[in-house]
């Protein structure tokens, strides 16, 4: 199941929480002519797994993504062939504060967006390339906000942080357990970091990095830390878009999709292998038939679940498998990492002759191709 | 050509220099039982590449891997395996300090280590689980520790540091430009590193991290900062390991060996072919046959230098391809990914039987079980 199931009870009950993702940097650091933001992470855009994230999320109304102008067009057509619904995508500013405030005023400014969104009462600020935030650490930095003002995550620092003279020399070095680096995702009474973005000055919004900080300088306001996992680490270099390529793929092998037909023992079936995966991989199962769920699967294609199990009690036809294939096909999501699809037989006889199997085969053989890996599996029942 | 070629001429004028690598950390941070210096990247140990990096560079006498005493064994068969020759395997103490100490004292201590040996002028202290260091900042770091006493690499901050009040609440962000990571290699004149460790507190011992800070408190020395490029990087979580894994792989597959035999003609095309390529691809050119140059193949299988030229004259004989095939599996490197073996023939006529194509592609389908991947090149001239 989508950890997103149920999470309007468990979320934080503020109404409404607003998200802004600021995706409107260069990507220097990383050495490439595509800002980072938009580059292909298994044939996807990394900004799409973020909003992916944030969607998840029922509590999250609204999800601004702020790009440059130059990739307004780009996020446009993201969105649309992503299916992501809330977001609204806003021009940014030449330097990253900037492009936060623009976000922001979506909310406020009638004359800025041609309809002006309701206001939150509380704003998330997150990174577009951090995308493996998870909706409980989300749902902390919301709380804190509520509660102080302000609040952000923080991971303890990877190296000693160091002070160097005019010379190029060391000055002194900071003592490394009573610092912390600051980390995304922030959140924020939407009325305090408005207000903070509207008091700054030029030098701020041209040099300053941090929100946290706005908030403390203009508004009083003391953010509450919140210790975050490893997993929200930023894109920054190549090697981090190898490092989410890696994690993507892991993921994505473990996770299935169940898919039954409306039979009740059929649905049975599935509902208890269902119960029996859950611990080890995300499963989402589906206990219709394939022909009648269109959108429904299309929506699990589009978050590549990678892996499918097809149970039925037709004695090995292949229709229902064939139908998977011909759908992910004309889903046209990339297929770089083989799909695993597990067409399981239950019969009550045990038999199958020479030309039955040659069929599977031969079908197995041609899906292969297309980087699709069909496993046959015959149960025998009483 | 490997980068260490020459670099005697090139590198630091001091004699000797010698690196501390403390390999000692449990790798909690990771998530695995395995120690991160010991997980297998390409099915290497991470730590064989550090040292590795270590041995290209000609003017490093002695290489100090300092590990716990649990893994000296895993240690000693690691450098066996990967044929390392400048290692002392020196037991860890309980902290980074403490272990980074024991490895300063095989240079100055008689009774620690069987054999003491030689002192070095400089000393290098670098991670285990930085394996992409280069011969360049190495330089740059021993040069500026002979002038200032210590050095050490500094990248910029990727994240904003800031200081927490005891409410858990946001107390101040430092200014990001001010300040940098700390990072490794650094270098010390070993006098004075080894006197800023015995003068040092236990506290100093066992909490600390920072060298440059024992060389600035103990001795006044304060360490020249030298900017590294991002490769310096620190292998601290499971997505840097993706990572490493990735960055390798990209390596390899931008190596190629040269072989041709001893004929001036022959020898000729695989200068030519060497001068061509090396502005895009790491090229090792060898010169002699194959029977006749064992240790030097097996040198370069032990780098995973995983794609080879073979060029010869003799007709359409794939005796060269073979030898070469038969090394690559006796010498028991892991091939993970596939090795491309170009195989050229140089001929005055230019005809080919039907019989002699059959007889390539049946090699080539044969060895491609191996992850070998064969191509035949029939290049006529006059």
């Amino acid at each position: 199941m989508e950890p997103s199931s149920g999470s309007r009870a468990a979320g934080p009950a503020v109404t409404p929480v607003a998200a802004v993702l600021p995706a409107g940097g260069s990507g220097e650091r990383l050495g490439g002519a595509t800002p980072k933001q938009f580059c292909a992470v298994q044939g996807r855009p990394l900004v799409s797994y973020t909003v992916r994230a944030m969607e998840r999320i029922s509590w999250i109304s609204n999800i601004i993504v702020v790009v440059s102008p130059e990739n307004i067009e780009t996020m446009k057509s993201i969105t649309e062939k992503y299916g992501h619904r809330r977001v609204t995508i806003v021009r940014g500013g030449i330097t990253r504060h900037r492009s936060i405030f623009n976000g922001l005023k979506v909310f406020a400014e009638n004359e800025f967006s041609n309809h002006l969104l309701q206001k939150p009462e509380v704003v998330i600020i997150h990174d577009a390339v951090r995308p493996f935030v998870e909706e409980d650490i989300l749902s902390k930095v919301v709380m804190a906000a509520k509660e102080h003002g302000a609040a952000g995550a923080i991971r303890p620092l990877v190296s000693t942080v160091i002070a160097s003279a005019a010379d190029g020399c060391l000055d002194h070095s900071l003592e490394r357990a009573k610092y912390r680096a600051s980390e995304m995702p922030q959140a924020f009474l939407f009325d305090i970091i408005y207000e903070a973005y509207q008091q700054c000055t030029d030098y701020d919004l041209d040099y300053g990095t941090e929100c946290l900080h706005l908030a403390l300088k203009y508004c009083k306001t003391n953010a509450k830390l919140v210790e975050g996992t490893a997993d929200l680490w930023k894109v920054t270099y190549k090697r981090d878009l190898y490092a989410a390529e890696s994690i993507i793929k892991d993921n994505l092998s473990q996770q299935v999709c169940v898919i039954t037909d409306v039979k009740q023992a059929i649905a049975q079936v599935g509902f208890l292998l269902h119960e029996s995966l859950k611990s080890q991989i995300k499963v989402e199962a589906i206990s219709t038939s394939l022909s009648k769920n269109d959108s429904h699967l299309q929506n699990i294609f589009s978050r590549q679940c990678y892996n499918f199990v097809c149970v039925n009690d037709r004695k090995y036809v292949l229709q229902e498998s064939q139908q998977l294939v011909d759908m992910l096909e004309k889903s046209n999501i990339p297929l770089l990492y083989p799909v695993v699809l597990i067409s399981v037989h239950l019969d009550i006889s045990f038999s199958i002759g020479m030309e039955e199997l040659t069929t599977i085969k031969k079908f197995a053989r041609e899906v292969k191709k297309k980087n699709i890996l069909v496993y046959a599996l015959l149960i025998q029942y009483k």
